[in-house]
């Protein structure tokens, strides 16, 4: 199955000049939606995965099914002032503005080996917001998996030694 | 395996005089996580969904893994300014202010058989919403799902003849 077929690209969205890949086709499609999410399940079996995080909210999509199908938990990255417990934060820069994210501190026990899985790799801010914070709880971040990467981004730079994968490429 | 154990009731959050119910000690549990997941599996069979929604976001923990399982697809119900191609909305009223849901328009077929499924029943804004939303695309909801409802504040009331099916109850 070619699962690009199954994302619909939209120019000027949110604004204009860029192209924005919309997943929800391959979602609202039982095959494409499975397929994808059992390409995730391999890549997290090879590296060990012990528990999936995800960054709200799309990180959620791929990260729940692959935590379920693998019978690990599910740790979720999320905004400010949605976590209840106590919190471990990152502020990092955006184009205009910034960007913070929590997780809850007891959501990662050291040495646990935490997998990372979002819908998209673009300049990678929140994915090198997310390895930050499973790192300062003392996890071992073994991969980082997306179905989307684009490529010209770059966000892959800011990965370093971490494993990536990604399912698709633009 | 009694799942309320790992819910967390935090007093006072978001504001004084609430106790917010705290789902992610059972997500981050890989047994209680899986286990919560099949018992909405299992209803999904029953009732002959052919399709999942959840709303954005904590719809999509439980939504996207009973989809995936049962190899069907998920489109989500988000927030304005998410959805990138035609939508259609929803607007309702808060305790403060008002809030505005959005669907894809071809994101549920005439006569496809839905299954909603959330986190949270509590004052059923957000389900009522997203019930009116499939309805809109003339899809048929032929249940609702939720991990926790919260009784007293009877948001069951608003899904009349909808079957509801939830597995905790405060």
């Amino acid at each position: 199955m070619n699962l690009k077929e199954y994302i619909a690209s939209i120019k000027d969205f949110p604004k204009e000049g860029i192209i924005f890949r919309d997943i929800t086709p391959l979602m609202a499609h039982g095959p494409a939606f499975t397929e994808a999410t059992h390409l995730f399940e391999d890549f997290a079996r090879k590296v060990g995965a012990e528990v999936i995080v995800g960054p709200e909210s799309r990180g959620f999509i791929f990260g729940c099914p692959v935590a379920y199908s693998m019978e690990i938990g599910f740790v979720p990255v999320r905004k400010p002032g949605k976590l209840p417990r106590e919190t471990v934060s990152y502020r990092y820069d955006l184009e205009y503005g910034s960007n913070e994210l929590h997780i809850h501190r007891d959501g990662i026990k050291p040495g646990q080996k935490v997998l990372i899985i979002d819908d998209l790799l673009a300049t990678g801010g929140t994915i090198e917001a997310s390895v930050a914070l499973v790192e300062e709880l003392g996890g071992e971040v073994v991969g980082c998996g997306f179905l989307i990467e684009l490529v010209d981004l770059k966000g892959r730079d800011k990965l370093k030694d971490i494993e990536v994968f990604t399912i698709m490429q633009y």
